[in-house]
């Protein structure tokens, strides 16, 4: 800082003689290595950007997943999900009518995979104690108590803030889950892309 | 390096052109512009500090998050662990006595998540094989005859380290945890201000 | 850019100056201060590299883990996994009939641990509906019909890449694991120099 006060105080003075504002060759030699040393580092300093891969279905994990999620873009973080593989179940639509075209595509595992695991975010169950889904819907309620936002209002809060979320394609192909069974505005992406991209985020999270 | 040095070289000679010490004012510029560059990276780069969010009340996930945190302490990184939802059982106290008072305001919910939920580090399980507690026993049985430091040995380790441990407000509203129930030294604070705070560390993981 | 190139410009002028080519002073002390600053904030600059700790032992989240460290290996990043606790079952060898001595020296709750964790790589449940390996049976064939590559072939991937794999030796001890029961080519070392050398990494994850 007091040099930088002392380079300003120089600067005027300077100004004033005649024929000298020209820059010697060897300092511009000096500053153009300097400035390429700059744009060295700034391309391998971390951008302002969260990445989340939300792997697990569990219901308080994915309330971690989207807190957390919230929190950096509140932040000031340009902030994506990248959801997979159990994670795939939270961005389900509950109404499945529309998708029977879609359904009837799947396979007997697929069919069975689908009907084994949550329909949407409001089936999810918790990690532990989840005891045929009771351990959830008394998480539900005792948050519901403290007044604490549900998972679909924090879904919700996410897209306000401009979360980006992504389905994991390679999931969708295992599981025979299309796009239109997803919510809308989730875009579908593979899992290298995602990591080359969060590998650059200041944050980088597995759930 | 080699540059440097015939800067070194040219200092002395040009020290004795009297006259000429001042700076020329195209120099000026070009020095205070790289000079905010090099600030506006400075405050791009990731700090030497860790943040652990421990969301797992497991034995095992507790042992590996306290094993990370003391050896990012002790490679010098100024050390944060967040206990939240089940980690919150980590950093309950053993004696529950004095806590009475705070146990009476518990709604009915609040009371049977209480006694789910493990009452000190001392009675969690392990993720996998736990049998009711067998798994967990075996493993510091099994860490014992190895001398590796038991879970709360490496939580005082991690005290003597100065590891900074914050007990997540909202989880405790939700389970009805008073402050007074866990270890004296923890902190309370919420989630979104640990992000953003962890979002300038350059270790950032989620357990 | 347009400043490099104004830069550009000056030299050749400056050239034609006799007897200017010198720095002076007052520039040679202020470029000294900004080298030190650049070579301060390179030294806090993350490095290409990507650390993963494999903790879980899972088959889905092992996959998982396989993805993200192919994936950032292919982005070019150098990417290394330290395979801990559960997560030591992924890197054990199949045919245990060489391991007869170090079997023996294993003692009863070590020999215990060994039945019931998986023997291999190919005796991995799921974390989640495993239902005694019919759930891992069937993710295996889902994603053999959709042609992704196997856990196998994702860990023969990962080599031809050259990600480095290193066995937790802490982990080894606790459950009377020798390296000869590991696959050729891994590692063994210790959980702090791991987190020493990861905290450098610009990609650091928990699995």
């Amino acid at each position: 800082m007091s040099i930088e006060q002392s380079n300003s105080g120089v600067v005027p003075q300077q100004d004033q003689i005649r024929g000298q504002e020209t820059i010697p060759a060897a300092v511009a030699v000096e500053l153009a290595q300097i400035r390429k040393e700059i744009a060295e580092l700034r391309a391998q300093v971390l951008e302002d950007r969260a990445a989340l891969i939300v792997f697990s279905g569990d219901l308080d994990r994915s309330l971690a997943a989207f807190v957390i999620a919230t929190g950096a873009a509140a932040a000031g973080l340009k902030t994506t999900i990248f959801f997979t593989f159990w994670g795939i179940s939270i961005i389900k639509k509950k109404n499945r009518k529309k998708n029977r075209a879609s359904v009837s595509k799947r396979d007997l595992m697929q069919k069975m995979f689908s009907m084994m695991t949550p329909s949407s975010s409001k089936a999810l169950g918790v990690s532990k104690m989840n005891y045929f889904g009771i351990g959830a819907a008394m998480l539900r309620a005792m948050m519901k108590k403290q007044q604490i936002s549900s998972l679909e209002e924090l879904i919700a809060l996410a897209r306000e803030l401009g979360v980006q979320m992504i389905g994991c394609t390679m999931s969708m192909d295992i599981m025979g889950i299309d796009q239109d069974e997803l919510f809308d505005g989730i875009e579908l992406g593979g899992v290298t892309a995602f990591v080359e991209e969060a590998s650059r985020a200041r944050v980088f999270l597995l759930i």
